[in-house]
């Protein structure tokens, strides 16, 4: 019987879902680098110690019965490792193979037939003019692993701007990929808990960032029930294509051709999720912990319209028109 | 600067409160018996000892900013030792000194002319005869302290009754009271959070009982407007007249004449207030968080009759009436 449900990565995330844990009675441990985490603080299990530290994890896999993580940046092996211990890790190895680098999330995605902007792998040869002619004038350089908020892109418009760029990541990273530049007209975002009950989706919100930074999100996005439903097959499909199984939030641009592209997909809950909090049924984080305990998932519907409504007006309607 | 609150107990009550403090992002440190109690296990600052123990409450206070508790059955005296720490405590000393002894309870609310059964205290001159001649031929005998759940309660309605009521009770509890039996028809209760920012109430629920246990809340209870107003009213009251700082549970009796008689009040949260974690824009829990700490209140709207019909329906409405 699972009692305890260890995170690796004790912040923000991994404190929000500790807290769904909590409310559904199961046990939480936490691995960090730190003690007293975000996440940390709420447990005696708290397992501070270094990621590539073999018997620091091993301690940790004790005591937990099931294995999750914040972020998608941990190697592979080490959840291996993990599994080695006895222990069930979702999302996979497998699954975070396929996402962590974003060349291969892509070309899963290409293989599958999903729709992705144009990309090719940056190598010693690759040159401005060699990558314009394939991507078109205007494209973005991105570090394969390892970046967030627009950590790790640089875009690109000239030969200059292409120096600066690889410049700038080959300083940090050590494979970069080039990407189509999309013109958008919203960027979406859909997330999608998945495991051996089925799936649920929550509501397609829109993301508008600044700075690269998701600065508000709309929820429901104001598209077309025909974009909306585009939206969640690709958004499902995407999940199924790295053979997921706990949360992701799945990242896509709107073209005013209503043409829609996978831009990322992140493999736990995601901060276009964190108003599912109040504004849905079940929260964002109680689906990632029911979805990897294969747990019947929780209704993702919206509830804050009506929420908003009873604030606003201090009264129960009396009569819902659908 | 308040950081970490300190729950007196560490069973349910104090478990999701804690859970609401942490969501709030607040720290938590829990008194309790027993070390991992349901709260104890949320925190590092879990410390088990006994109430009794000077020293160990010491070490309590001095972790804690503020402390708050998650019954009414501890000695007023000891919250007044960790008053002498330097730290606050609400609900206040005197607050429970009001409402520990049910007998001081009802004085107290009967002295602001608040509605509440007949009572009186039974001494060792009292029979059934004498207590029935003031409070009518069916009565109860209660418990002064240490009462819930029908626990402390016996009904009473003739001189065996009477005998073997005294003999159970006194052989648990030192003094005992004997209350006018109302005949209702309904039970009502309400949530009333209130500080220095103001008040803040909840919706009128009915509550049904079984074996003294409630097993049922219907929120909003089915009352006409103005006994719903006169409730609230009364609830408010009650809870000013123990001068009261934090949540508390008012649950009243409602007659065939409409007539409110006030049962009993509860200085914390309350199983009639569970629903408002899934059913309210606030639960009773955080807006008990925002009580003791002088933070203005969280929306009490009910939600679910909204997200009940997006449940069924699967859609949002277009259009709603009020």
């Amino acid at each position: 019987m699972i009692q305890t449900i260890g995170f690796l990565g004790g912040g923000q995330l991994a404190r929000m879902s500790a807290l769904a844990a909590y409310r559904l009675g199961f046990k939480v441990a936490v691995f960090e680098s730190i003690a007293d985490s975000p996440a940390g603080m709420l447990t005696k299990l708290d397992f501070p110690g270094s990621i590539n530290d073999d018997q620091k994890l091993k301690e940790f896999a004790k005591v937990c019965d099931i294995i999750t993580l914040e972020n998608e940046f941990i190697d592979p092996s080490r959840l291996e490792l993990l599994q080695s211990f006895g222990k069930n890790v979702f999302p996979s190895p497998h699954t975070i193979s396929l996402i962590q680098d974003k060349l291969i999330q892509k070309q899963t995605f290409r293989s599958k037939g999903l729709p992705v902007p144009d990309f090719v792998p940056v190598t010693d040869s690759s040159s401005f003019d060699s990558l314009s002619s394939t991507l078109g004038s205007e494209f973005l350089l991105k570090s394969r692993k390892m970046g967030y908020d627009g950590y790790g892109n640089h875009f690109v418009k000239n030969s200059d701007d292409f120096v600066e760029g690889m410049a700038k990541l080959t300083s940090r990273h050590d494979n970069i990929m080039a990407e189509q530049k999309i013109e958008f007209v919203k960027e979406l975002a859909v997330m999608v808990a998945i495991n051996s009950t089925g799936t649920a989706v929550y509501p397609v919100v829109e993301t508008i960032q600044e700075n690269h930074i998701c600065k508000l999100v709309i929820a429901p996005a104001d598209i077309s029930p025909e974009t909306r439903s585009k939206v969640e097959t690709i958004a499902v499909d995407a999940v199924k294509s790295v053979d997921g199984k706990g949360i992701f939030g799945v990242e896509m641009f709107l073209t005013a051709n209503d043409d829609i592209f996978i831009n990322e997909i992140a493999p736990r809950p995601h901060n276009s999720g964190h108003y599912t909090i109040e504004g849905c049924v079940t929260s964002q984080f109680e689906n990632h912990i029911r979805a990897i305990l294969d747990l019947p998932f929780g209704n993702t519907s919206l509830v804050d319209i009506c929420s908003v409504m009873i604030n606003t007006l201090g009264k129960i309607p009396a009569k819902v028109e659908f």
